[in-house]
């Protein structure tokens, strides 16, 4: 029997929930929920139905593991503890600060509902995460260091788009070489933000727009851009179409640190991805804790989970005697 | 109260424990079990007691989870199943090959004592595979690359050592930067075993060996050699111990797969070490896995595992509560 997703939210990273569901052989797409008219969406599956989200409480027996795809500023700390009192659910709830916060909440509604629920599911938080805390378990003296990119944030080319007389943009966050080739180096530096990534702006500008002040604004922008050695590049639609319309991503998750009896002994521990489409491989991410998260409701496990809490024999599909002669 | 170590076994391996102990706060070594003569083993941690391996039993009570150090072709199978029915342990088992076998002994061991085992921790076996694990479950269709080094292969050094006229050598296992490269395109390159690494070997000869013999009978030794580009450097007994005395080592785990609901996306997933000391780098993972199998047993917990089995929370000294606000 293959395990039943249902995808709550049918934007960039419901289509790869849809894309990661069918790459799996042991799932299969139960229904897509929409705050939309379901008549106006149309999704890539055949035979599948789409619903309206309001409807989403009729159909529980239909789901095993409901996966979340909305936004976390405003979506996900109301529906994932709304749904998870109802379902198994998996979010990617990528609000760092706030984290805590949200898995209360989730726990809590998991716990009522007697459902098992996964949140922050993805590569950072995610992945990345995953290997801050293994390889701060094996190298206890040493210092951490994440760099994003080459790749495009959607948070920054949003803050570029609600300037006055800009059409569109699309903003790289871009890792700076020589800073990762200092930490690789084991020299543990202390790195400023400037000193780690540049910021790559390509805006599309409204006609008569004023292109000095609009740049200028984006240089100064507090948090998102003022930290920065940002370079601002004016283009055409035709041209951000052409060369901006996908979504990669990546970056590098670095440890350097120290062993022997006297700190003798330096190591390093790299984790990198590089990947064409942030939604999609994130979205690959949460199908394989959407497995775990069947297998811990199988098992009759209750409450709110993060990737940290997840044995990684569950997120495969192999069993154990497989995994052990085979990837060990 | 700290969790009490115990080392059984006191060669580069068991030393490497000895500091990564020192180096986790929540740690204390309790005792060294050796097969020589106790007083003729002194050990970098003062007032820390040496005991022979015979006594060992009678020692159960001062240890709360034992270390194994011995070696994979003959020690390990049997000390981890006889040791494992009177103790916690955790072993670093690296023949690949044997590890079902190996594994259900050690099972069966800490099933009929109650206790917690985990074998095969390590860097490969070990972090390496857990790499493979999780890539394989996030990119379901991909393909697997591990290449490593540039580091020393003990088993390989061992062999060039018991060729007649060899004084004494030291083998390093080098990954091809050009096939890495080919990996990293996401080319999915089929590769042979010489496409993937080189050997360097630096050999000292005995005083009048045939040098042209002793090269010619490491690089068509079978398994070890016959199947790479091999190069044989003749030096000194100091240049040697001068120039290769330390035990560097390290690697790669690449996966590159694809997504989209026509796999028309690529990722890349890497994951290195750079390792100054491969037993020290073993032990500092080791230790980390001391640390979940003293929970998992302080939970009742009873049987063999290996690292796909456990949370990576149960690594870390942080609570959960920490980790989700500061990894995560």
């Amino acid at each position: 029997m293959k395990i039943r997703v249902g995808i709550f939210g049918y934007g960039n990273l419901g289509r790869g929930i849809e894309c990661a569901v069918k790459n799996n052989e042991d799932m299969e797409l139960a229904a897509v929920f929409t705050r939309r008219d379901p008549k106006t969406v149309s999704i890539l599956t055949e035979g599948v139905p789409v619903y309206h989200a309001d409807d989403v409480l009729t159909h529980k027996d239909e789901i095993d593991v409901m996966v979340l795809c909305g936004g976390s500023a405003t979506d996900l700390p109301v529906q994932t503890p709304m749904l998870a009192e109802h379902f198994n659910v998996v979010d990617s709830f990528d609000t760092h600060a706030k984290i805590p916060e949200h898995f209360a909440n989730v726990d809590a509604a998991s716990k009522k509902g007697n459902t098992v629920s996964l949140i922050s599911a993805g590569w950072d938080p995610g992945m990345f995460s995953l290997n801050r805390l293994y390889a701060n378990a094996v190298l206890p003296n040493g210092a951490d260091y994440t760099f994003w990119g080459k790749g495009v944030s959607q948070g920054h080319s949003d803050a570029i788009r609600r300037i006055e007389g800009v059409a569109d943009a699309r903003q790289y966050t871009v890792p700076v070489e020589s800073a990762l080739e200092a930490v690789r180096s084991g020299a543990n530096p202390t790195l400023t933000t400037r000193e780690k990534h540049t910021r790559e702006c390509y805006v599309v500008a409204k006609e008569g727009a004023d292109l000095a002040k609009i740049e200028k604004e984006i240089k100064e922008m507090p948090n998102y851009f003022a930290d920065y050695d940002t370079t601002v590049h004016f283009i055409s639609k035709e041209e951000l179409q052409k060369n901006h319309a996908s979504l990669p991503h990546g970056g590098f998750v670095i440890r350097t640190g120290k062993t022997g009896f006297n700190q003798e002994n330096n190591h390093l521990i790299e984790y990198r991805l590089k990947l064409d489409s942030n939604p999609e491989f994130t979205a690959s991410v949460i199908a394989a804790y959407v497995r775990a998260v069947y297998r811990l409701a199988s098992a009759k496990d209750v409450g709110c989970k993060t990737v940290f809490d997840i044995a990684p024999a569950l997120l495969s599909p192999m069993d154990g005697e497989t995994l052990r002669r085979t990837m060990l």
